[in-house]
């Protein structure tokens, strides 16, 4: 948003740099975060308490009356403030995921609006939920798909311990070519450089026109919808204990921060093979904004909290994180480095299949599988502590992996 | 210490890199340390009820009775035996930061033993207690004061911020040469290599020979006691809420393997305009090593804690950290990433002279400072939580440091 000063000053030069902006970025939405916060749990607690109750419980609604939610609006608000400051705002990339975050937060809004101040005991129904995530994913993908280097992006698939990807649309003239933009390459002996492309040419080259095409286009978008709502509904899930899902999204977004710096940045990319995204670097400024966001939001919701997220909180930043996660061509490391989301969506479904295959035998005491312990009788705060030291842990994995190829 | 296979077997090529070792170093001290555990907690915890007591209070004394301590016990084996197998034995710095380590945890012992199985009261006495610290770091300088090259290296003086050592032995015509070894360098335009040396060159030489090399000697050897013993009883006054001082300790350590990472490579370390350590790469092995125990030591620490780490686990700790924080030249990087250590101890320090100057007044309400929060109201895991996230920030803060010369 400074961006139109930089050709006029000098010191503005600075907005130039990606880790510059993200440091800024996390800065600010730290500052936002922290001012907002006060005033925005004050007319969330009012929320939580309808006029009769609050006659009734008088004090006592001040001590022990229930937790507000909504909170996920604190993170909201600061990662949106934060963006559009310093963000780049003419690439697509941003756009996307803001839509993805914005519209699945809407969806959770509209869930928490009922139960919260409508008291409807249920909220909105699952297909509800699923058509509102699933339109958020379409519209973000509508934008990616209208420019053409992010549609070129959309279209590959990479996975992790190959250099290779393993479907995108350069033949190796092409990537010689890229290649051939960094001085260090050229100056490489040709043998290397040949050995460098090859290393570089997709396994299986997307076709460039036609009926597959638009196939190739449509698998695009039903994965990417497939891992953004899949994102969202798992951090739901693991949205059951003080702490716990905030902190593995904040190992989560610094892990995918640092990621997709180093795929914004070509030399980086190239030096460890992992997919070069021009642009990308921008979705570390919106990372480092979610870092600082969920830093302030951690602040208030640690044990005993004093705020809950809500489905506006964990639908809307699971829903960003897959969406990081795709745009820079790393679905698959979302698998690793959010294990603890996927250990806990998958707990679920074993659950469920499993009760259902055996007409109502249950393999986990409780599900999502946080409850499980609880019920084996882990204090709640161990259960978070030991959930944060596993994602700690594969945020680290899913770095080195960065290397592995 | 498989270091001698490498010779006969292709395999073991891997072990020359440092990322390699670091890698499987975290992993064997985490698997060390779970296969250790529950051994080690049996018999703290026995230690820790005198045969008397146990009569009297039967089955309570398994529910209800104190928390064992010397819980650093468990580090100490997971670190030691990590490093002994990955780390490179051949390096005086990985011996000077055990010497540290283990001296330090041996005082700390003798402390623990005094109280838990002596039962006194006291302990050890302060003097007694700085003594032994004072004497575990000069033994480790003496080390590395004994090898030539890691005698230079600690008698330089950097700072954050300067891409200038302050004070080093290296005229601008060795920077030179050092630096011509590198490839990439070689290939610069005399003017931009000129530019660089100069960056380099420090802004103090060390003098080389005579009296005046003692001196400066002697005030290495002094600030490398005052960083070992501080850091030392930094983290020892941390240590007084469940999981506070270990997951401090775990956000320093990564900060440090990181850093000793990047020294020991000598194009980073040139890139970055850090100080380069030739084998300082080995020191990210033991931070790994120390991060694997770690994990180990908050699954059970964390709040309702099973065990403590004791005086034997904090002053061995603090010790390491401030030692390799010392010989990869990044004394002041310590005060910056360990800044909850630093508060800590600064608000007891504080306290006290504030408490002597008024007669008997004080400014916190009790010290160290998170015993402050404890008695303004905020629930124990409250304060750790939030402390954690100050130590986050400031991992971060001291990494995007490197990036600021």
């Amino acid at each position: 948003m400074f961006y139109f000063l930089h050709t006029q000053f000098g010191l503005f030069r600075l907005f130039d740099y990606v880790t510059f902006r993200a440091a800024m970025a996390g800065l600010t939405a730290l500052i936002v975060g922290f001012l907002v916060a006060p005033k925005l749990l004050a007319v969330l607690r009012h929320m939580r308490q309808p006029e009769r109750d609050k006659r009734l419980m008088g004090d006592l609604a001040k001590e022990g009356g229930k937790v507000p939610t909504m909170g996920g609006l604190l993170i909201l608000v600061a990662v949106l403030v934060s963006t559009l400051l310093w963000a780049r705002l003419d690439n697509p990339y941003v756009w996307a995921a803001l839509i993805v975050y914005l519209g699945m937060s809407a969806v959770g809004y509209w869930d928490d609006y009922k139960k919260v101040v409508l008291k409807s005991a249920d909220g909105i129904t699952g297909r509800q939920k699923m058509a509102g995530q699933a339109l958020s994913a379409l519209a973000a993908f509508a934008l990616l798909a209208a420019v053409p280097e992010s549609r070129t992006k959309m279209c590959e698939l990479w996975t992790p311990f190959v250099k290779n990807p393993i479907v995108s649309a350069e033949s190796s003239a092409q990537v010689r070519e890229r290649l051939m933009q960094g001085e260090d390459f050229r100056r490489l002996k040709p043998e290397v450089q040949e050995a460098m492309v090859s290393a570089r040419t997709p396994i299986f080259k997307a076709p460039s026109s036609g009926v597959a095409t638009a196939l190739v286009l449509a698998a695009a978008v039903a994965l990417f919808a497939l891992v953004c709502v899949g994102s969202s509904n798992a951090v739901n899930l693991t949205d059951g204990l003080d702490g716990l899902a905030i902190g593995c999204v904040i190992t989560t977004a610094l892990t995918f921060g640092v990621t997709a710096y180093l795929a914004g940045h070509r030399e980086f990319a190239d030096y460890l093979m992992i997919s070069p995204v021009r642009g990308g670097g921008e979705l570390a400024v919106i990372c480092s904004a979610l870092l600082g966001g969920s830093f302030v939001f951690l602040w208030y919701n640690a044990a005993p909290a004093e705020v809950y997220m809500g489905d506006v909180g964990a639908l809307g930043l699971g829903g960003l994180i897959g969406a990081v996660a795709f745009m820079i061509n790393q679905p698959f490391l979302l698998v690793i480095v959010g294990l603890v989301f996927v250990v806990e969506a998958l707990s679920v479904m074993i659950q469920v299949a499993y009760f259902k295959r055996t007409g109502g035998r249950r393999i986990f005491l409780m599900t999502p599988i946080h409850h499980h312990f609880q019920k084996k009788g882990w204090p709640v705060t161990k259960i978070v502590t030991r959930f944060w030291l596993l994602s700690l842990l594969c945020a680290i994995v899913g770095l080195i992996t960065l290397k592995l190829r």
